[in-house]
C-alpha cells in the first residue's frame, strides 16, 4: 500500500466558526476525523504545517510549505490548502523540483465543520489521485485533477478551470 | 475531461429513513446532490439501473448491470453499489470482458442521508480513480482502489481488503 | 431554577445505524449530546431507564417506567419514549397518580444520529413545556403539548393529534 | 390551537457561509425548514422584518419591530433575534407595554447552516414558552426563560444567565 503524507496548511477546509466572537478561526485540523468518516484504511501520516487562511501565507509561509514537502519521506503528499492562493503554492513546489514525488493539492470551498462541505468529497478524491498520478504537482477540485500550471481559480465561480 | 457513466444500483449509500414505519428504504438516489455538494464539474451521465439492497440482487439483475455497462458510450464507469455484494457484481463486469473500459465500483457503510455517512468520500475517491486507472474492474472503498479479483469484504469490520 | 429529570426509555431518539448488519439498534442515548449541542443550561438528572423500541414495551416495562417516575425527587420529568406506544405509557404514568408532578412525554420521528432529525427541537420543546405546565402528565410533539388522554398518534401521517 | 406569530429579525440564527468570499451574511430565513424538519403542526405565520446581525441593529430597527409585533393579530409572539442585543430588544418590546401579548425572544450561538447549531433545540422551546407563559416580554435560550429585566448574555461564556 502506498504511503502518504497529508500536510494540512488551514484553509477553508478547517474553518471553525467561534460563537463568542461569531467569526470563523482555525483551532484544530479536522482531517482526522474525516479519514475516520471515510473509514479510510490507507497508510496516512498527518502532519500540521500551519493553520492560516491562504491569504494570508506569504514567501515565507510558502518556503515552509515547500520544506516539509522535501523532508517528507513518503513520495506521495496531500497538501490540504485554502484555495485562494493553492495555485501559487503549487507553483512554488514545483519550483522546488522535488523529484519522485505526487504532490496533490486540495482544500474546500465551505468548511468542513458546516453540513453542506464540500471537504469529504475533495479528500477522497486527493488521496485518490495521489496514489495513481505520476511524480508531480497537482491541483484536486470539483473532482478534477490539473497539472500545477495549467490550472486557475475562477474567483467569480469558485470553481477551478484548466488554462 | 473524461466523461463518466454513473450506474446507479442503491445499496446502503442511497437508503432513506421511512418515519412511517420506522425501516430504512429506497426512496431516489443521492447521487445528484452529492455531485452538487462536491462541486463536481466533471461531466458526468447518471442512468438509475435499479434501487435494492445487494443482498437481494440475483445473476439477472446482476447481468443486468453488464448489460447497462457493456451499453455505456463512456468508458468511464462508476457503479454505486451494496457493500456486501460488490466483489461479486464486480466479477460478473469481468467476466463480461468490457474491453476498453475503466469500471470502479464503490459504495457506502452508512447511507448518505445519516450525518455520518462515507458515502461522499468514496464517491470522490471513485470519481478520481475512474479517470486515471488504465481498463479494467475495480472496488475502490476505504481510500483504496483494488483488482476485482484480489479484494474481499472483511465481514467482521467491515473493510474491504486485499487477497 | 427548576430541577428536570429526564428518563430515556429509547425509541427512535435514539436509534443507530449498525454498518455491519444494516439494521438501527440502540447503543447508547444521545441525550446528553443534545443538551451540549443545545448548550443547555437547566439543573437536568438523566437516568436511562431502558433502550426499547416502544412496539416491545409491555406491562412490566411500562410498570417499571412508573416506578422510576414515582421514584424521582424532582418534580419535574421528561420521558423520552418511542411514539408508537407513546400515548400508552403516558395513560399508565396518569393511572398512576404522581400527584405534584409534572410529567411530559416526547419523542422522534427520526433518529437524533439522522441529520433530518426533529429530536432536538422536540427536547427543546418538552424541557421547556415542564417547567411551566401545571401537575399532569402530557405528550409534547409537533411543537404542540397535550393532555395524555387528549392525544393520539395518527399512524397515516405519524402526527399527533388532539382527540 | 394557539396562533402564533414569528418576526424574523435575522442574528447568527440565519447566518450563512458565502463561498466566493468566505464571509458569513444573509441570505433568507431558515425558519421554514427548521420548522418542517421539527414537523411543527403549530399555526404559525412567518413575517421577515429584517435580516440583520443584532450588532447593527439601532433605534430605528428597533422601532421597527416593535412596531410589528405590535400590529400582529397573534398574541402569542416570537422573536428570533441575534443574541448579542437580544435583551435590548426585549427591553424595547416592553417598554411599548403591549397588553395581552406574549413575546418570546430567541437566537441561536451556531448558524443553522452549521451542523452543530442550537438554533432548532431553541426554536423548539420558544415556541413552547410562547404558548404557556402569561403576557409578558421573555428571552428563552439555554432551555430557560427570563422575564425581560431579569436577564444578561454573559459576553465571556456566551450563556444567557438570570439577574
Amino acid at each position: 500500500m502506498t504511503s502518504i503524507r497529508v500536510l494540512v496548511t488551514g484553509g477553508t477546509f478547517d474553518k471553525e466558526y467561534d460563537e463568542l466572537t461569531g467569526r470563523l478561526y482555525f483551532l484544530e485540523t479536522h482531517v482526522p476525523e474525516m479519514l475516520r468518516r471515510g473509514r479510510c484504511r490507507l497508510d496516512v501520516t498527518l502532519e500540521t504545517v500551519m493553520m492560516i487562511d491562504s491569504l494570508e501565507l506569504d514567501d515565507a509561509g510558502r518556503a515552509h510549505i515547500v520544506e516539509r514537502a522535501r523532508a517528507s519521506r513518503e513520495t506521495a503528499i496531500v497538501v490540504t490548502h485554502g484555495t485562494d492562493t493553492m495555485v501559487q503554492t503549487a507553483g512554488a513546489l514545483a519550483s522546488a523540483r522535488l523529484d519522485g514525488k505526487t504532490i496533490v493539492l486540495t482544500g474546500a470551498m465551505v468548511p468542513y465543520a458546516f453540513g453542506s462541505s464540500d471537504g469529504l468529497f475533495n479528500l477522497g478524491s486527493a488521496l485518490s489521485f495521489v496514489q495513481v498520478l505520476p511524480a508531480g504537482v497537482y491541483v484536486a477540485m470539483n473532482g478534477q485533477h490539473f497539472q500545477w500550471n495549467a490550472v486557475r481559480k475562477n474567483t467569480q465561480t469558485g470553481v477551478f478551470e484548466g488554462v
